[in-house]
């Protein structure tokens, strides 16, 4: 498994508009693009190689939700890019990973996405991710 | 203030030994170096142009004691790159922004660093730091 770049750092937001004040008007972090996955509204600000990755629940089925529960507004996961999801997740369970998803699911940007357990990983939430060309 | 990119980000942990297991065994992100601040041991993980600074308290004055208290291993903080450490105080000031110290301290691998108070960046622990040439 070759991770190639840290490719974001999720953090969960309770309004989108308040937490861009933080990172587009005070940093000057600017917004690239925002979509909708699972319930969860999310804005992507890129720097550098990296994006942020704002996250606000807009549904009772949102993940985001259990983790507002739990931890509020906060960091919540990092997402490394590999180069192929498939081969990443048979390295993993070969050494004993737990991931939360085994079968690779739909992400942001048309990735292609697993969960590793954070049981399994120090209590840090994992995401890898294999990105679609042009992303 | 140009922000330039995601220099790092900090990650608590018990047992160095044992997050090497999964950061440098697992996902095969090689250890730059190691070094100790404010008796807390850090050791900085490559991934492209961000780090990843895995940091364990070796005294009661590592700040990472309190942030294991109330938190135990997890995301700590995002520290972004700028320019003119100096400069980004008084722009931060002069947007309301309050700072954990405002005159910039000694960090990382020789860096000039700040930090935000969480309460004025939507509860997200973020540091800036002034990078010397060739780090």
């Amino acid at each position: 498994m070759k991770i190639k770049r840290l490719e974001h750092v999720a953090i969960t937001v309770k309004d989108m508009d308040k937490a861009r004040e933080t990172w587009v008007d005070v940093l000057g972090i600017p917004q690239e693009y925002e979509e909708e996955v699972e319930e969860t509204r999310l804005a992507m600000l890129p720097v550098g190689e990296t994006y942020i990755e704002l996250l606000e629940a807009v549904g009772p089925a949102s993940p985001v939700n259990a983790w507002m529960d739990q931890a509020g507004e906060s960091l919540w996961h990092l997402c490394f890019e590999v180069d192929d999801i498939d081969c990443a997740v048979v390295e993993l369970k070969n050494k004993g990973i737990r991931l939360l998803n085994e079968t690779p699911k739909p992400g942001h940007g048309g990735s292609r996405i697993v969960f590793l357990d954070p049981s399994s990983t120090g209590n840090v939430l994992i995401e890898l991710a294999e990105i679609p060309e042009g992303h």
